[in-house]
């Protein structure tokens, strides 16, 4: 199963709602189980990131982190605002002047 | 199937190496198709925020970056060497300082 068909399968639960997702997924495979996790931190600069790209509400992130015996995942899920196109095509033309 | 789900299946190939590993997974439906996509650039400014944490070799990362009609994936793998163990710990203990 590629990654692609993962998000796709994911996806048709909500696929009525035309609506811009953004998804974000970190794994970290851990083999040193002492030090401590530096997910949380990285996902505050990950936001950070993906705001000078997309216009994100606080309210529109969902996030999630799991972890088990040797993996941690978190998952940062985006639903992108309706006016983003019009932000996005601003922000492409000032980037290619 | 959950994401944690998603990684273990994928993780048992290499399960007989114990290297630690990042994986990075950024996924964008779009409904707006004549913008560019900025996934490109934001992966630049993603491995600079990984590169806070971790020591990470150019050799070490592979990039995968998956389109169709209405979405688009890329997929960070990034093999983290050895002596992570012991750089990390300096870091988290400079931070906690």
């Amino acid at each position: 199963m590629s990654l692609l068909d993962y998000f796709r399968s994911s996806k048709s639960k909500t696929a009525t709602v035309a609506k811009e997702r953004l998804q974000i997924l970190v794994a970290h495979e851990r083999y040193y189980r002492d030090k401590p996790s530096y997910l949380p931190q990285l996902q505050e600069e990950l936001m950070q990131v993906i705001r000078k790209y997309v216009q994100v509400d606080q309210d529109a992130i969902s996030v999630k982190f799991e972890q088990d015996e040797s993996q941690e995942t978190l998952e940062l899920n985006i639903v992108l605002p309706d006016s983003q196109a019009a932000r996005s095509s601003q922000q492409d033309t000032v980037r290619a002047l």
